[in-house]
């Protein structure tokens, strides 16, 4: 195992990363902005150093300030979290040659799978079911035989896309050399790659995914699925596993872990990974993407399946083996995660100083954050404060149980969503189980 | 299941007997004493109602008022946590005449068992080992004559007895006599009833205890054990589960199970019931006691076998059999829980206002507890702040997350005792896992 690891990242997975490393006995190094001088992450690991302005750029995207911190802190690997880093194939090769693990897969797998376009033929050549379309769109003439092709409704969609940007809907084949040109545009604003491809959509939809964990021997396991359909704005807000639209369609499930296994064998995954798939009513699965790193939900995966993704994360990264199989997974409780952001009742982000707080706990339950009593909230990263996970012999009681801990919880100082998360929690349609991924516009209608 | 049920006691059981509550969507009446009105139990439950004076005399063993909110309010059960009225058997019996539900076995078996005399005979004829001794004593003179006969070093024990009190050690045969009378007069000052027994002494021993689950149609589970050895006075301080003098000895776990097994049947016992034995080197056990309650330790076999005993002990006492049985159950992981006392370096109890708070979070950690920012701590109650408990797959793991967890826990305007339990985890005996009762006094020569 590793005597010292770097985490190059903030907030609560932050924390979650340095506490998993005391329980290993693994030393911590944190590197933060001037912005989180003060930050619990700060204040937990063994060595902590200033790499930078508030801003991402200036700090946790500062590959050199972090390279440099990690090379003279004799740390052996880096943990890059989410967001940030995390994904960036470049960054995985500067470890390498700086002679520091990264703790995730190989540079050539985050890349591969990054390229959306690549990471859909990849899938499909490793025999998962993906979303009929096309690949590369050379010009707007392309889109709209390719529309016609398909038949709409269509998605076009970015190669290097995130965050729901780089997306354009289009519901008449005459409209996709419009839409293209857009997708285009934001796209190479965004990202620096304009190339996009095409994909029929599939809707009403389930956004469901598997969690896989592979080691460097070739040991590849699913660690259950997530339900994430509860989205605003392509942003998840409520997880739960496992997802209540398989219920009673364990064939399905099988082949969806199945795929994900097979993907990640077929590319040489190690490491902690995720497939998404878009799962519809009759039964049909597609792949929409993978994601090379610990996801904000994995939480949930935890509690049904009672294995601690980031202390394998680290464990495969040094190179163990996996000493469980597919059969020695067996999932029998429920969990839910509710996402709790610093925001107003009309989405707007919320920052200060946290004046009070109380957080719900006792058994199943758990609160993976970096606020403490005193702590500031910057403007200037994401709006999560913090992610509430129960876990339940069955939803109905893990339902009942998140609402008991939401409505515990007390924020002083900064506002949140736990109103919010109550009334999805409290929506027939959630509770009904059934829900897809356009639950969020009907909370709002109704 | 109940529609309603009053919980008879405060602090952190009485949240954790809310809390499960909601889980399971029964309703809660709390009852408080004039010095609990802004505490957490009171501002969680569905009702609460003020029931007296801050001493327990007043409010929380004022049975009167007691009875008086549950039958007012509806409820159709009492849960009397520990402590307090939880092993009264005459409360017991008042509510059976009140129409209640009792959450606990039987008033006949907490009377027997509350005996520890008729429990000493009660499990030696259920075929569980017994300390070597004799039944109760009628004079010093016999009391001489049995400890000659058993071998010193001897213990004078108060049938009536509990937290230490009506106990005395006699290492001459020739000191039984007035040992026997001191013990006589403590237990009659203390309990009412000067009846004691006498046994051998066993020492070195671990305190190893079984926690049991019972339905009313038969069915007894032995839920794993904790090693309780680490105690200061005949208080606990820190439990664990499963006991590490019990290592490599699945023959004498088997056999500590089924005798505890053996003897819930023979007295016709449902709910949680842990039976205490002491455990010598040697491979020989040997009752000690049952308590016919939860216990405060529970949360650690919770974590180690997944089951909620709070949400059990309502379910049998509604009349739900158990799903699971003895071949269910199967423990692979080890969890560990540190009592957080308000006392100072001395062991003097404080008290006054939680002005700051920070607990430790994240996977596998659980802080039970009625704290909050503002809290008052008053001073007419045991000095238990909180439990913090953790689970690992290893003990060596749940040791170090222990001590992480431990490292994070901030309490501000109450003195507390986590270094004390910083301590505890450090000292190399304790880490050996072949610590005995008297670990604490070794502490404190070292």
């Amino acid at each position: 195992m590793f005597k010292k690891i770097l985490i190059a990242n903030r907030g609560e997975i932050a924390v979650r990363v340095i506490r998993a490393c005391k329980e290993m006995g693994v030393e911590t190094v944190a590197v933060y902005s001037t912005a989180d001088a003060d930050a619990l992450h700060v204040a937990l690991a063994d060595e902590a150093y200033c790499i930078g302005g508030p801003r991402p750029q200036e700090s946790y995207l500062n590959e050199e300030a972090i390279l440099t911190c990690a090379v003279a802190s004799g740390a052996a690997a880096i943990h890059p979290g989410y967001g940030f880093l995390s994904e960036n194939a470049s960054f995985a090769r500067k470890c390498r040659e700086c002679g520091l693990v990264f703790i995730g897969p190989s540079p050539e797998v985050i890349e591969r799978m990054g390229d959306k376009d690549a990471a859909r033929r990849c899938a499909r050549d490793a025999g998962v079911p993906i979303v009929p379309g096309c690949d590369l769109l050379a010009n707007p003439e392309e889109a709209v035989q390719e529309a016609t092709r398909i038949g709409c409704p269509v998605l076009i969609k970015a190669r290097a896309g995130g965050g729901g940007r780089g997306i354009r809907r289009v519901e008449r084949p005459e409209d996709a050399g419009s839409a293209f040109m857009e997708a285009k545009l934001e796209a190479e604003a965004a990202f620096g790659d304009g190339e996009c491809y095409m994909e029929k959509f599939v809707h009403p939809a389930h956004h469901v995914e598997v969690q896989i964990l592979a080691d460097a021997h070739g040991g590849v396991v699913a660690l259950g699925e997530r339900e994430c359909s509860v989205q605003r704005r392509n942003q998840k807000l409520l997880e739960e596993s496992p997802a209540p639209c398989l219920e009673g369609r364990d064939d399905i499930r099988d082949h969806m872990y199945r795929a994900a296994c097979d993907l990640a064998r077929a590319v040489g995954y190690v490491g902690a990974g995720t497939i998404e798939y878009l799962y519809a009513d009759d039964g049909s699965f597609y792949f929409m993407e993978m994601n090379t790193r610990l996801q904000v939900e994995h939480p949930v995966t935890e509690f049904v399946t009672d294995v601690d993704l980031v202390k394998w994360q680290l464990r495969v990264a040094a190179g163990a083996r996996l000493p469980f199989c597919q059969d020695d997974i067996h999932i029998t409780k429920h969990a839910i995660e509710c996402r709790i952001n610093a925001e107003d009742a009309q989405f707007r982000p919320s920052c200060g100083t946290v004046r009070m707080l109380h957080v719900p706990n006792g058994p199943w339950v758990r609160f993976d954050s970096a606020l403490y009593p005193g702590a500031v909230v910057p403007p200037y990263y994401d709006s999560m404060l913090g992610k509430l996970i129960v876990c339940s012999p069955t939803r109905e009681e893990a339902i009942r149980k998140m609402r008991s801990a939401l409505s515990e919880l007390m924020v002083e100082g900064v506002q949140e969503n736990s109103d919010l998360q109550l009334d999805i929690l409290a929506n027939p349609e959630f509770l009904s189980g059934t829900y897809h991924t356009n639950l969020m516009e009907h909370l709002y209608e109704s």
